[in-house]
């Protein structure tokens, strides 16, 4: 089953299902008010909406049409939001002319970051910025929404806790990475808030694209039209989310509604931009512009400007988005 | 007003407003049913909160026994938990040794660690370890929870945002910083679960013990009623909390009920443990040890063992706990 929050002037919207081809939705809010509130208690929860998106599918629910723009991120604000390293040739490539030193032990585990959650942005906010030369970038990333998680879980308790899927842009300032990572407390400033595509699914719903704990669909991203990257989510992820969950919980539990991002997504190859119709391209600029400088001895690409605008979508077999959009436009504050 | 979170089997509790003399409470149910949702519409719930809160003081309400074994933190999950450095002395301490290069930055601004917030521990939750060799320690902090503050604040701005005051343990795995910030993404695995005092007040009914954007209260740190420390919050905070706020809000808003941490308390002097009745002491164990290495040639005070209780309390005139106290008990897996 699809899941969206619609905008209601609350902090957490109102819990709606979507059809599967998105055209039309129907109040959730008999069964859970929020997203949140179904997470809570989804066992409960999960087969009434279930029966519900039965209902709509098979149009016993005429249902409203369902209109991306008036939503939020599904989980508008979220209790937790851990950012994982799943695909290594997105480190190797930001890294690689720093001359790292723990290529070995990012290899091994996961590396990991806490997020912030108080505010995560709706697929068509703007990405407001304080500054014009923070060298602003988009990162494409799954993500994955969890029920509670013990302590040192089993692989099998990971896996069973993943209640549904979506992609994310994680919004990156490169220009602050360096200060956070140096001060040793780790990404805060270069990371505001992230922004969600509108739909989240169930792993079930969808089929053969959701195997091994990965997400096997191409996401595209395009810059003001201009097509960057489709590389697929399920190639080259070295740690899939069940690595991340079991690394994410080994000193402590993880509550309803976490949400465990797989990292920027990375193919490996040695393409340049522009790419080709069935280029892979990159799910962000900064490996970009790595390539560009081993390859040409400079980055070409620019950082995202105001004014530019954004467009990730995990494509379906049929050409669509399956979660909808993420269009987002850079604004200056 | 004082205000707590009372266990009612449901993740976020059950509102309750506090006598001064922590005695006594009453249900805040009728205006807010948990403290998170009297944040998100505070300039409407205060008023009426502060109107139960004078009913229970004059005993126009009897209201019931507050029990402080009954309480959770009084947001057991928040949307964000951002704790900062404010005491220069804490970060030269525990970094002396390893010859930090960043001292010039660290008193020009704060560091920032962005904290999981998913859950946070009621103030007699035993801290659960995974292993007993990780080098367990707390971390005694003022903590206030602010309503929302927008990208760039003014430190009026910020200043006003600050809604609630208390103390808290911030439970660090001395063993896993290393590798945290090696693997140059920041706190994670050692910073498991938080824990709070059972009680939050509003500023205005500390008195004189706020002012300056700090709680100018000893902090008295017990382990098994062995005296650890008694540093006063307000003495050598230099960063205060309104500039750990606008360093926050840098690049992003920060939402309503989040929960930002002062950093460990810490006073300059150069007495080691264990202290005299006057004497000042620590807030961690992390700062004794490396005092003793540098007089004694050798860290002298363990970290927390399972079976170790450690009791955290800021003292008010009175001699009592204003917030009540942290007792926690280390457990393992």
């Amino acid at each position: 089953m699809y899941l969206a929050t619609l905008h209601n002037g609350r902090p957490d919207g109102h819990l709606v299902v979507v059809s599967t081809d998105l055209s039309r939705c129907v109040s959730a809010g008999r069964i859970a008010p929020s997203l949140q509130s179904a997470l809570d208690d989804w066992s409960t929860h999960a087969p009434q909406l279930a029966a519900l998106s039965r209902q709509l599918e098979a149009r016993d629910i005429a249902g409203q049409k369902f209109v991306p723009a008036d939503t939020l991120a599904p989980l508008p604000r979220a209790y937790q939001w851990i950012d994982g390293s799943g695909y290594l040739s997105h480190l190797e490539r930001v890294r690689s002319l720093k001359g790292s030193k723990d290529e070995e032990l990012q290899s091994v585990r996961p590396l990991l970051y806490q997020g912030g959650s108080d505010s995560l942005l709706a697929p068509t906010a703007p990405i407001m910025i304080p500054e014009a030369d923070l060298a602003l970038d988009f990162e494409a990333e799954v993500a994955v929404i969890i029920g509670p998680v013990p302590m040192r879980p089993t692989r099998e308790q990971a896996a069973a806790a993943i209640r549904l899927v979506t992609v994310c842009n994680d919004v990156s300032l490169r220009r602050l990475v360096v200060d956070d990572l140096q001060n040793g407390f780790g990404f805060f400033h270069a990371k505001p808030s992230t922004a969600f595509a509108p739909v989240v699914a169930t792993p079930d719903t969808l089929g053969d694209a959701w195997r091994d704990n990965r997400l096997h669909l191409p996401v595209r991203i395009t810059v003001n039209d201009a097509l960057y990257g489709q590389p697929n989510a399920g190639t080259d992820m070295h740690f899939d989310f069940v690595d991340i969950i079991v690394e994410a919980a080994r000193t402590r539990p993880l509550g309803a509604g976490t949400i465990i991002g797989g990292g920027t997504i990375s193919n490996r190859h040695d393409e340049s931009l522009p790419i080709k119709r069935d280029g892979t391209g990159f799910a962000c600029i900064a490996e970009a512009r790595t390539v560009e400088k081993i390859k040409y001895g400079r980055a070409r690409t620019a950082f995202l400007q105001p004014g530019d605008t954004v467009r990730i979508a995990a494509i379906g077999q049929n050409g669509q988005p399956v979660f909808g959009e993420i269009a987002q436009t850079v604004r200056l504050l």
